[in-house]
């Protein structure tokens, strides 16, 4: 088992696709063999630069990346590529995806490219999403994008991960533009502006001037407004300009080591919340238990609140034994 | 303070709404207080219809809920609205929404308006939603309305907690349109094309229809495709009628019991988690100790994997003296 530990790690390191596929899998099966794998990865990572892209559907993410990928193949540069798709949990989808793009990257040995979706309802796709870049750093690719639809907590959770946050949005995309820039105004270190030979450009783009203008980050980065026509490759030259400007900036930045802090805090904190249940699940209560509860509290026999008082006080007896 | 709290919950039940807003701010802050309130007011739930409505940011949600609202209002229903935007983790905003909507609904004693944001990162948005509902379920408004930006797994859980889902669209959001739809398909109960004015509106309903038509439901619904123009208030009538058809069939279908249980063990696993995660940063561990770990790890030199493994001995530690 230990030297097919070694073996496996070996073959991750050695950017082994099928390797690192069969890694993710284990992750987001959150097995006791991920566990120690993610463990004896750690040491290898830190090192490739993290990329998270979000904003609604339709702005055309998926094409955005995939000519941003194409942008740093040219450079030389390996890429690990995830489409988190949290969209989808009844039948843990997030496939489409992955054969469109099999179509222009999938052929590259130096492009990882893996679908995310959430399975059933224990939730942790952040969770799963971290292990995942983890994997992907730990493999060596120089650097790892986290593409997110939405912006749901998760996506936050994600995107928080990421060392530069591009969001993207497009041109009329309705009237309450103001509510999506206003929840992604801190979030966003780049903002796009894709599909910018569609009617509206201007438009958004003052408003969103205007929305950054009043809007003050801490570490006093001013988040640079990029137009591109992502199907035509137009603007990209100029994004990976952004982006190589503000990893700069965040290098030098005094708040660098903070914000790596705050990082492995939040991770920490998903970490812990997550095996916490797992064992609570074998210690303090079981799945048919919860069930059987669940029967009361649709028949209004009983409140969840107070279950779930009488489970952990079952957890403070246990140590006052 | 049993007479102070048995006072709160009468004034609640009474639809006062300044009580109401109080009591939904203790949820959101999750005091200790809260516990004891919901555990108060639970057995005066279940009463209340509760719609869930989704979609992207941009196609209409919140007037089509006015609308709706407007709708139920004409025939004597009360109603309660949370229009939930995880959007802002940052600035802890949601106020844009309410001022709007305050113009047209606002002054009406039969309509209570709240928005709900997510506030830091210790997550628990569905879960303060949750309560939010049972809060205005208790108070007796016949039917509450849950509104939620984005597909993200934390407007699943929303969703989740409704007696009917509206997925709205609209046309012209762009060419993955696939892929929203995919992952909205087996959480609406009826899907609305809003903004139906306007180009694209038949290719939209056409490919809603395929889709539709491969999707199998478990409990045989064919979800109905209502076409709406929300600041004409054209549709909503349509749309009331869907809404009491799909009623009407889920409270004679057989899954109906079942539907109720698993709803409630979905609350009851989310309340568990939510709390042991609590406890355990009082007896396990503490902020500040998670705090300089993530030092460490943010530095490389320990793993997240074996510190919460370490916290986890200590758990067991306890239960073993």
């Amino acid at each position: 088992m230990s030297d097919a530990l070694a073996l496996f790690i070996e073959r991750i390191r050695a950017q082994d696709a099928r390797a690192i596929a069969r890694a993710i899998s284990l992750v987001e099966n959150d097995g006791a063999q991920a566990l120690t794998l993610l463990q004896r990865l750690f040491p290898y990572t830190g090192r490739a630069l993290v990329l998270g892209v979000t904003g609604s559907p339709g702005v055309g993410k998926s094409t955005l990346v995939d000519r941003l990928a194409q942008h740093y193949r040219a450079r030389g540069e390996t890429l690990g590529i995830i489409a988190v798709d949290p969209s989808s949990p009844f039948t843990g989808g997030a496939i489409l995806g992955d054969r469109i793009r099999m179509q222009t990257l999938g052929t590259d040995p130096g492009v990882f490219i893996r679908s995310m979706a959430t399975r059933g309802n224990l939730g942790g796709l952040a969770r799963a999403t971290g292990d995942a870049v983890l994997i992907l750093d730990a493999a060596g690719y120089d650097r790892v994008i986290v593409e997110t639809v939405g912006v749901g907590q998760d996506e936050v959770d994600i995107v928080k991960m990421a060392d530069v946050t591009l969001v993207v949005l497009m041109p009329g995309l309705g009237d309450d533009v103001q509510t999506i820039k206003a929840g992604l105004m801190e979030i966003g270190d780049i903002f796009v502006i894709n599909k910018a030979d569609r009617e509206g450009v201007s438009r958004i783009e003052s408003e969103l001037k205007a929305m950054l203008a009043i809007a003050e980050r801490r570490d006093g980065w001013h988040p640079p407004i990029i137009k591109t026509i992502a199907t035509e490759g137009q603007g990209i030259e100029d994004l990976g300009h952004a982006i190589a400007r503000f990893l700069d900036f965040r290098r030098q930045s005094a708040q660098a080591d903070e914000r790596r802090q705050e990082m492995a805090e939040q991770r920490l904190r998903a970490l812990l919340k997550e095996r916490l249940f797992e064992v609570a699940l074998h210690t303090l209560t079981t799945s048919e238990e919860l069930r059987q509860w669940a029967v009361a509290i649709a028949r209004r026999e009983r409140d969840p609140y107070s279950i779930v008082e009488e489970i952990l006080t079952r957890w403070k007896g246990h140590r006052r034994t």
